[in-house]
């Protein structure tokens, strides 16, 4: 069953550990089958090196394991939340990536300082509130889903157009077409967020960068008359 | 004698040149068989590249040499006032890793800013006090353990709750359940240590974070209803 | 066409990798061949594993494309206005490294720290303006050649002896007498841009280094009377 | 001629890039032959991928190039003039890595944080002066020997104790029994200086350690009763 979908969503797990977002297990990747609505998801706690296609989970959008021996990463509540109000993602991905997490810890949302910013992500990468005691304490994983969800929802964010999000003293969420496509995102955020760092530690009152410039570089990539890359 | 364990306690040795918390010969990992009380650790000075199972040291708890060619570690008599003091202990890492070193030179706790954090360690990990002119210059090796006993007996720390700590001016020591699970630790410690200090810089006055995400984290991975991996 | 030429680009581009100056397919270098003013470029957004001589991409100085089935970097007009402008250039590489990157984030010029800096660069390394919104809403990428024009003009720089730029809220342009040259004084920025940072980190207030430390350090490797390397 | 030594001052300055030291050819090892005081040294400006043995350079503490078909290292008049200063002295390295080049940029002595330090270096590593205009248009790199020589006789430094060297606004000279001996207090020294400026960003009014820990840690691996390591 998806046995393609399992090896392609393998191997972007497996992309975490080659571009650094990851140590030991923490991370996961996720893509979903658009015909069936069914996600395939990296088992919980099982060593990247061991990681085999079969070992792959597939999970209906109500949280119910429909085929695999192993359990799937217990954040999988919080992927099926995404993928229920964004019906426009193919793949998400989930890492305590080290300079990402760094802002997930201080709360702030990353500005948006330049064209590498500005290449993947339209505006700030926005950091989500943290989860009251009640949210905790309740369905935990799925919440954190609901909080991501309600800060795109209040600042009328689009997940296409800012393909990230911090969650405060947690880590990263990353969205993209497919499970490769959020692997990106992850990996360009972690970067991002590398030189945000940097750039306020060389001038610590520095404005963002100008908003007609993000505008251009982004709607370069994306927009309707694009002109990166071989299209 | 012991040959398992001092294969399994070479590898673990090893893994610190893997994970980059070693350069040259800083840093050890011993493990205590449970049956028997015996340690088998480190020898003092050798090079990694150069290390095989049978240049292991096999130690009693008084500190004496029971089997090996090679000097023990010049830690080793800290690694034994652990093990004694602390039976719920199986192996001890120590090592000078940078970023974890950077705290204790600094002679802070690390705050527990994140779930990366709580994953592994249940609040803040300690630093412990410098050493006095008469515990130097008495029994050196073992006073580094006293004072990190100290700090855990004073605060009312279990070392399975948090599994490592810092020396003031010095360095880090992780515990676990084996040789293996002390350097998982390190590991951890080390990655920890870098987000808290990014952390910091990004948002100088960042509060901790809150004590019920904590709690949560903790025990969903190490509670009595732990749902984190396979198990 | 330009076959070695075209084989000399493809390996400066790959070293921009093996320099660990791009992730992804951020960053290209050219070469200007002098007997026909054709410049061999990178590709626009090609994978550099997939990446072949024959996929480089031939443009004369009006941008037209004389040979290739592919895109020319998004880039191009901006490595044709410093061909024009600068006649002694024979190689341009464009980079979003990270530390350069972060300070044309910040909106600085690089100050003279040392004798690493002066091996390389005379005198600061200069950050050009940020673009007008009728500038980047114009012709973008030519005009990011014009505002680094215009900073060199303005102060009297050799590219030559100044071989790197940056631009504000964006990256980085290096230069050099081929594509090879250009990459590398692209790497040599990058880590002079690290060391300025911990420089400052270190001491805040920290002064320039003397000008004839300056002066002696170029001449030796670069003056009449050079002395350094086999010549 | 001597050609064991070069065999051994040909890896010693491989391990500078296996040490991640130097960038291109930014860095120089030598050694002294006691018996005959020829000092064998990299060549000037020679890619390190393509160094041979029969490429290091014989000189004699005139500066005499006594056999060899390339330049000696440019540096070399430091080197000799440190080891006429210095007879016990029998391995220089000289490079420009990252840190320790940061805190020569900043112009201040590396202050001492920790055992990691205490372990190789007794007391601060001094950084010394800036050469006058004078000293720099006359024998500039012998003179950079004089200033490296004028702090160790100020502060009465022992070379063997302190076994390296910050020159303000320049990089790092390393001392060693031999050459392999110089390269490892370069590598000692480049991730002291990382851990120092970690240090003073965690805790910015950190205070020195305790003077007695210093004496305790250097001795336990110099001292005439040192236990450290199989002897």
């Amino acid at each position: 069953m998806l046995e393609a979908l399992k090896q392609k969503v393998l191997k972007a797990n497996l992309d975490l550990v080659k571009n650094k977002l990851v140590l030991y297990t923490w991370g996961n990747v996720s893509e979903i089958d658009p015909a069936t609505k069914l996600v395939v998801i990296k088992p919980s706690g099982v060593s990247y090196d061991a990681m085999k296609a079969e070992d792959m989970v597939v999970v209906d959008l109500e949280g119910n394991v429909v085929e695999g021996n192993l359990r799937p990463s217990s954040d999988t509540p919080t992927h099926i939340e995404l993928y229920k109000a964004f019906p426009t993602l193919g793949g998400v991905t989930h890492t305590h990536s080290t300079f990402a997490t760094a802002w997930a810890q201080a709360g702030r949302d990353i500005p948006f300082y330049g064209t590498t910013h500005a290449d993947y992500f339209y505006g700030d990468i926005p950091c989500a509130r943290a989860l009251t005691e009640e949210e905790i304490e309740g369905e935990y994983e799925k919440n954190t889903g609901v909080v991501i969800i309600e800060r795109f929802k209040k600042d009328g964010l689009d997940p296409v157009a800012v393909p990230g999000v911090l969650i405060k003293s947690h880590g990263v969420f990353a969205f993209g077409k497919d499970a490769d496509g959020s692997v990106y995102n992850a990996t360009v955020l972690e970067e991002v967020a590398k030189m945000a760092f940097l750039t306020e530690q060389i001038y610590p009152d520095v404005p963002r960068a100008d908003k007609f410039m993000m505008e251009k570089h982004y709607q370069r990539k994306h927009g309707k008359n694009a002109y990166y890359g071989q299209k």
